[in-house]
């Protein structure tokens, strides 16, 4: 007894599993019964139990962050379905397509009084890529149709049926080709544990039409301003590792007209690429000669590829020294995200690079690359001078941390300091760094971390700061912790990076309402959630407990790594002065 | 230095004072600084933090529920407002008048790719009584409005002032006058900071008119009907106490032809009322009358008031079994949850029954009362009867807690096993209860229950779930939990609700995907948030813990009552045939 009677649900069971959404992560609940039903029959599924659905929807969130294909989330009618809306629109700006699938009740108990009852469909209208409003099925529970809500009956059930499948195409084809979230909200009358040994439907399903590359007639034009630029500025956003080819980065790395700008999250290495923009800006806006210095790193041209840029220096410099053009090379979004936004190159990067190499020319003149590498290796050796010459604080211990990560790990990092600090220092080329960046918020970096470990084949190192951990603390809430999780916590006892912030002022009011210091003991969280507990509060403590951290074990493992307060905000400002 | 220097903000920090929202939850950002600094640096306020902004939400929900008035709730901007929308829906719902003000970025920078940036204005579109997108100020940050978004100079700062001052005005008039949230979205470009001795701006406020009573043209013509009709049904949802004069209890109470059904969250009590629906209709439903005894049970007129009904069973009676006659009062809405609503009179109820009282005769010769109590009086013999036999479980737990509160407490009920159990008991008069029935979710009832707290003048007792309790387990993560406040958590390891619907299998499959059975440690939440713990898992272990429980103490207090998992399902389902 497969199936469940209700041929709505039948159909977006079989919708699903046609489509490949293998991965379907449930919260608990009586009205998505018919569903929770067809997708724990089936063995094809992949299903997984988690409550709180601002957790589940993270957790999914991770988990098709790194298979790349949908995922689906499924719950119960009522607000439930607006606890995922944090996750929803961080996958509509991370492009991750993740497929919410809300049971709903009958229309007309809409709007009458009844319990766990809201207005679900179109509720995520401003952050989704399609809404599909399910109808309800009349072969269903006539009598009450009959009763209560006879105008439904003016659709047959077969028009029904080809509603629902049209709808269900279209969302499921918006999730695989834009990568776009979306939410299908099915509406099912009692008896909902209703079961069948054999479907009653066999859903109308079409074939999903890969969308064309757009924009490569303007490729050879492109090239010819390309040769003749003598800087060209390469600027790499949110990017999954080994996603291109390695002889496109070679071409762009070995070109002394070419700066290619990495962020920790852009997963690209070589030994030309420049992987801290904010080095590099910071002790330009400090310079006498700032003017002058940002005329000289002012591109000709700016190409952009992946997703958001987590530095806020170098949008501010590049809105402000905008370049003569800007490309950004993307299968479905570009954002003019410095105001000077050229052409969108609507295709994938290699394909774009595939065309573009035949006709690019080294522009061997420019000194472009060499002037700025010197500044590069400049502040690389004062960095490395300064972390020397450092008291313990959240900067030393994103250094010792980040010389400590053993080789390929995933590493997971939260909002908003710990991405921001990681950004600092060169990580080692063989991790593979994510980050939650379409949104930036701290609301579930836990959940999708947990989420993205599952399927790894290599094991992930979850580094957050305090208030992010706290908040997602029922992230930890569920089945699917692996044994080799590992999770670092920077405790500054609040909301550090409040403290870096210009025209703050250090009061007591500062503290409660801005920094929200708290005295929360994360080693009792380790215990409610059976973790194994490490500390750390000096640099010693820290070298001695990473020597043990990563090593083999029963149970995931936390290390939290307690910095000063008050201390931190003076050694990152005074790094950006030590470099200048 | 109490003012932000941008104008909006100080608009916004007026308007609330101005129109009484003195009550501020505020988590914690840089983006909403200038309303932080605002709120904060005027005594006239009282600002609380917390970081969570769903718990933020629910905290400052459950303020408004106690004062009925206005309470703000101020966030940064991104993906944190999101985390309100199951509060603002429970708000929608329950006609709470909770205000949301979000803190924005300039419109310039929405979808170019900036961090926590998303489209906050009209996010809650389907549930909001109204959303005032406010404009940025055109004196502030000029430099950056000219090169980057010059269109937004079309406008005067005395234009925007102008506007956002009608925008304010309107949706504070809207909660104030209607009960229901609204959203305030202010856009604030940087420096957020800065900050001036005296205010820079006057806005201008607008009186609000309170609405006049609709529907008193009716009332000669419905007591007509009333004086006519031999069995009258008044129902009563969800009502603050001591709200109705007693003076109109008594006329219904003591009216031969009338029935007044209450629930737990009706807070009117009156020897005459009936207190326990479901012990009432379930009866008949088992019966071999059924027809006959509901036909019996059937009203002419149904007076509603009150918010929503708990009970599932009466709806379903009477959908069915249609009152000629369906009187709501409420000042704002009416929902037809009998599909049978011939009437709103929008008014208050002491309005109502104002009027209403000196055109009504008693029906003497009407059975209608006196027939009823008879099957009332037998149940209430029979459930005594019942909890003497049972073992132990969440039927008897509920029985034996219900008894033990001492009177004049609030009692703060979790959904959703916990208010149906609730409803079996006749509670003390004194006891003053509250419960989510908005939309009856599980997300935010402890947060809501401690805000709901920190004003009384009496203690409160909150009786939640497992699954309720763990959900909101963030809910204890602020500073504002008194000493006198206690929890009840009745664990029966899942959702044991799920076991008592009709037609579920009990297989590990229900017992991952419905019931979500888990291991949690409850006495570890009470380390984590310094509660002191209780723990009982028999009659005898309950009853020696509540003899101490409520007692005087320096730490708030948490009672774990275990429940057996398996046998509660049974039990509640074999009381409603044993009172048949």
């Amino acid at each position: 007894m497969k199936y469940s009677s209700i041929h709505a649900a039948q159909s977006v069971v079989a919708h699903c599993k046609a489509k490949g959404v293998q991965n379907i992560v449930i919260s608990p609940g009586s009205r998505n019964a018919p569903l929770t039903i067809g997708f724990t029959e089936d063995s094809y599924f992949k299903c997984f139990s988690i409550v709180d659905e601002r957790c589940a929807a993270f957790f999914a969130l991770g988990i098709a962050q790194q298979l790349r294909e949908p995922v689906a989330v499924v719950c119960t009618s009522g607000s439930a379905l607006l606890n995922y809306y944090p996750a929803v629109t961080e996958a509509f700006y991370s492009d991750i397509p993740l497929v919410v699938i809300s049971a709903d009740r009958p229309s007309y108990k809409i709007d009458v009084g009844d319990g766990q009852t809201i207005r679900q469909d179109d509720v995520f209208h401003r952050h989704i890529g399609y809404s599909a409003n399910l109808k309800q099925d009349v072969n269903h529970a006539l009598d009450r149709i009959e009763r209560y809500a006879p105008e439904l009956l003016k659709n047959t059930q077969k028009d029904i049926q080809g509603y629902n499948d049209a709808e269900l195409n279209k969302a499921l084809e918006t999730a695989i080709t834009t990568g776009l979230p979306v939410h299908i909200n099915v509406r099912f009358e009692e008896p909902l544990y209703n079961r069948l040994a054999e479907p009653s439907v066999s859903p109308e399903i079409k074939d999903i039409k890969e969308p064309e590359a757009r924009g490569l007639e303007h490729i050879p034009n492109c090239a010819e301003i390309w040769n003749a630029s003598v800087k060209k500025l390469v600027l790499v956003g949110v990017n999954d590792p080994n996603k291109i080819e390695q002889e496109f980065l070679d071409l762009l790395g070995n070109d002394p007209s070419v700066i290619v700008l990495t962020e920790t999250t852009s997963n690209l290495h070589h030994s030309n690429f420049f992987p801290s923009v904010d080095s590099i800006i910071a002790p330009i806006e400090k310079s006498e000669e700032k003017e002058k210095l940002f005329l000289e790193l002012q591109p000709d041209v700016l190409l952009t590829f992946g997703g958001l840029i987590v530095s806020k220096k170098i949008k501010a410099f590049l809105r402000e020294y905008k370049p003569a053009h800007h490309w950004h090379i993307d299968p479905v979004k570009a954002y003019d995200t410095f105001f000077s936004l050229s052409i969108h190159f609507k295709m994938n990067v290699n394909t774009f690079f595939g065309r573009f190499k035949n006709i690019l020319q080294n522009t061997s003149s420019s000194a472009y690359f060499r002037n700025w590498n010197s500044v590069r290796q400049r502040y690389e050796l004062k960095r490395k001078e300064y972390v020397e010459q450092i008291g313990f604080s959240d900067m030393l211990a994103f250094h010792r941390i980040s010389e400590s990560v053993p080789e390929n790990y995933q590493l997971q990092l939260a909002n908003s300091s710990t991405i921001r600090y990681a950004q600092l220092f060169d990580l080692n080329p063989s991790l593979q760094v994510f980050c939650n960046r379409g949104t930036s918020g701290i609301d579930g970096s836990t959940s999708t971390a947990i989420g993205a470990s599952i399927y790894k084949d290599i094991p992930t190192l979850f580094i957050t700061g305090d208030l992010s951990f706290l908040y997602d603390s029922n992230g930890l809430w569920n089945e699917y912790i692996r044994a080799d999780f590992r999770i670092i916590v920077i405790n500054n006892d609040g909301g550090g990076i409040f403290r870096i912030l210009p025209g703050k002022e250090n009061t007591a009011k500062f503290e409660r309402f801005f920094e929200t210091k708290h005295n929360l003991n994360v080693r009792k969280y380790c215990e409610l959630f059976n973790f194994e507990y490490f500390f750390a509060d000096s640099e010693n403590g820290l070298n001695f407990a990473t020597s043990a951290f990563y090593e083999p074990s029963e149970r995931p493992r936390l290390l939290e790594v307690s910095t000063p307060r008050i201390l931190n905000d003076k050694i990152l400002l005074g790094y950006f002065d030590f470099i200048s």
